[in-house]
């Protein structure tokens, strides 16, 4: 029988690694009392060892990759690069090797998770990646084993902190897109470049991960329908809150007869749903299923700690699974490519604000095109602004239409003589209880 | 290499277990393309084979427990008897004859727990009970896997479905007690008895589990401090109202350095608290850990579906263990005796409603009964009630006090001229976030 040690090869030391060697220093002793067992740190891999850091670690720090792969003392490989070069990669290298991967990176597992399951299966060991979704939150594995019996039929999320925390204050603070992106930044929640998140593509990655595993076929990032939040306007969030919504980053998946909605996107989201209270940093998922109904599961969706919260839970799980010498059930991801459904197929209800010459016969026209489309209005504001250039605002919502109508309608609407722009076309998100 | 097949053993065909039934019967097919194995319900012990049931089952319907025991086809025996006779001493002999147990039953596991899960380990098998507690709602897992690397300091829940709706009802429908409790019954969300659920016997059940797992020592059911809300008047809701709280049944578990505060009682609860919207039947659950910060679940408490959501959870997992002839790690539930601390010495602000003579120096003495004892007035309210009787109300709230003192104060203002009587002391739960 082997000793009761587990080695750990850890890659990367950003915020995410770092994380992980200070819970291993300051808990070790309590794990190995509680479980049984031992885990230790053995090699770090840095891009430059040179680098001064505020880390204290008993375990060797190297840039040479092979150095932990051709350790046989490491018996898995915490992966805390991110992005996929050449994090992808390592972790191909490392189940090559024999070696257990446990993964923050939803890039990689969003991209090649089918694969990499697929390829840790054959060779016996197994990765798991609870960190790559949801941050600290518990959500993979609960939706993967408790939840298993249920046929889920959509799943409703936020799930990128950043735009969540900038969104927030842009309704609380009534601050800009411009202001609240700084003001995320200086905190440290919004990258340098904060591309990915702004624009829902973090959010797309986590919401075909997601998707895969509640749906077991194979969704494609590439076939998340995104939008982001850039183009929203403070006029948006007051229209918002007078008609009783707040303005939410979703990533939304839902099944239907004929295909899956996989969509990222600003909603509007009425002040009873469940997800309109969650602020901040936050991250929350709705998960509707046959049997059970409707579970939330809240909580923060980044930083330190949360991450490596879920990693040190993965971490846990594949070193029963090596010391018992038994295989770590593999998650239900990978199978069939998904039917993906066009957004065109929605059926929403919509919120449009668009700008026009202030003179009679607008509203008509407008609602004339949306008419004609089989588009009805379930609300319409025109407010007496005070403008100098002689144009005002009308504010639509409709009633529950089919998107490729309500596209075609603003199409027509961009194209009277009155209209002078079409902003914003933002969905309303039902109740589900 | 044995045949892909699980058989089970179900005992009773309650609610829960005829959800159980149902959904084996809907969804095997399924389940065993998606598995790989198959899930064979093989027999079912009930207390009258004669009485006439709405099932459609192949399984082998009996009266006699010994031929479920016997049988070698069953490798897994499902408990849903509820209560504590004869459910234990089946479980009990289920894991002597060798049988994996997966139970529902909160009062055997909540008194029993950890005799059971040692004598589980002693006999080669395991013991599983997610649905024990929060119903469909992943928690047991969760805590005792993906967020085990965490230390937690508090756990807050509302965990009686049955209470909530009552509760949810008297506020928002401004329905006392009785009526409350006459709608909850003809709902069938509460017992033709209900002293379980209204007295917080039910609540203290699940908290016993809960806080033992979360805080990895015994705590005892008896030792969990118990309120029930059948005390609760309209008038409470109406105060606290105004003071802007919601009235909740509160089960909290709570670390201190010199013990730990188990507890069930009412509550008010600040409308920002993420507990403060769970309403009607659902149940929710906030953790508090030392890396992940605070997590909450929130989902279905009960119910024939999503009770056998999470019975059906804890089936695959043991399938798979029997299956790779792997034991199923126990979950750390059975440490030392916990040391638990005496609701006395509780710090926490009150609410006090109290009926005295509508005449002068009535709220000066009960200030000086409660400053006296180091209890200081957050807030107080008197009405220009119009009474017949020359009585009228007092509520005041208290910053954060010991509760000692506080019972000290009630004692002592009890005994003045002026005051008629003192109506509930109600704790004011705080935000944490």
């Amino acid at each position: 029988m082997r000793e009761r040690n587990i080695g750990i090869g850890l890659l990367g030391l950003g915020t995410v690694g770092a994380g992980v060697v200070e819970i291993l220093a300051q808990k070790s002793a309590s794990y190995e009392k509680n479980l049984g067992f031992s885990i230790e740190l053995i090699k770090i891999l840095v891009a430059d060892s040179h680098k001064t850091r505020d880390i204290q670690t008993n375990a060797k720090i190297t840039t040479d990759f092979i150095d932990l792969i051709d350790d046989p003392r490491i018996d898995l490989i915490v992966e805390a690069i991110g992005g996929e070069t050449p994090a992808l990669e390592y972790i191909r290298k490392a189940i090559d090797s024999g070696k257990h991967v446990v993964t923050a990176n939803k890039e990689v597992i969003a991209k090649y998770g089918p694969e990499l399951i697929k390829h840790a299966v054959d060779n016996g060991v197994g990765i798991r990646f609870e960190a790559s979704v949801g941050g600290g939150i518990p959500i993979l594995r609960p939706l993967s084993r408790d939840l298993l019996a249920n046929d889920f039929n959509k799943i409703t999320t936020i799930i990128n902190g950043t735009t969540n925390y900038m969104l927030t204050r842009m309704r609380l603070q009534n601050e800009n897109y411009s202001a609240a992106l700084e003001k995320s930044k200086s905190l440290g929640y919004a990258e340098p470049d904060p591309t990915a998140d702004v624009e829902g593509i973090d959010a797309a990655y986590k919401l075909a991960i997601l998707s895969s595993l509640a749906f077991k076929v194979r969704v494609r990032f590439e076939e998340v329908y995104v939008e982001g939040i850039s183009n929203l306007d403070l006029a948006d969030f007051v229209y918002a809150k007078e008609l009783g919504y707040v303005v939410k980053l979703l990533a939304i998946a839902e099944k239907f007869d004929d295909g899956i909605q996989v969509r990222v996107h600003p909603s509007f989201v009425p002040m009873e749903h469940p997800l309109a209270k969650v602020n901040g940093v936050q991250n929350a998922i709705q998960l509707s299923g046959d049997l059970v109904g409707s579970v939330i599961l809240e909580g923060p969706g980044a930083g330190k700690s949360p991450t490596a919260s879920a990693i040190m839970g993965d971490i846990f799980e594949a070193a029963e699974a090596i010391l018992e010498q038994k295989k770590l059930p593999p998650y239900p991801f990978g199978g069939n490519a998904a039917k993906i459904q066009h957004i065109d197929l929605l059926h929403s209800q919509y919120y449009l604000r668009i700008k026009v010459k202030d003179q009679p016969g607008v509203m008509a026209e407008i609602s004339r095109a949306l008419g004609d489309r089989d588009v009805s209005l379930a609300s319409v504001i025109q407010k007496d602004l005070a403008v100098l250039d002689g144009s005002t605002e009308i504010v639509v919502t409709t009633h529950s239409a089919l998107e490729a109508s309500v596209r075609d309608a603003i199409a027509s609407i961009r194209t009277q003589d009155a209209v002078i722009d079409v902003f914003n076309l933002i969905r309303i998100e039902e109740v589900i209880t």
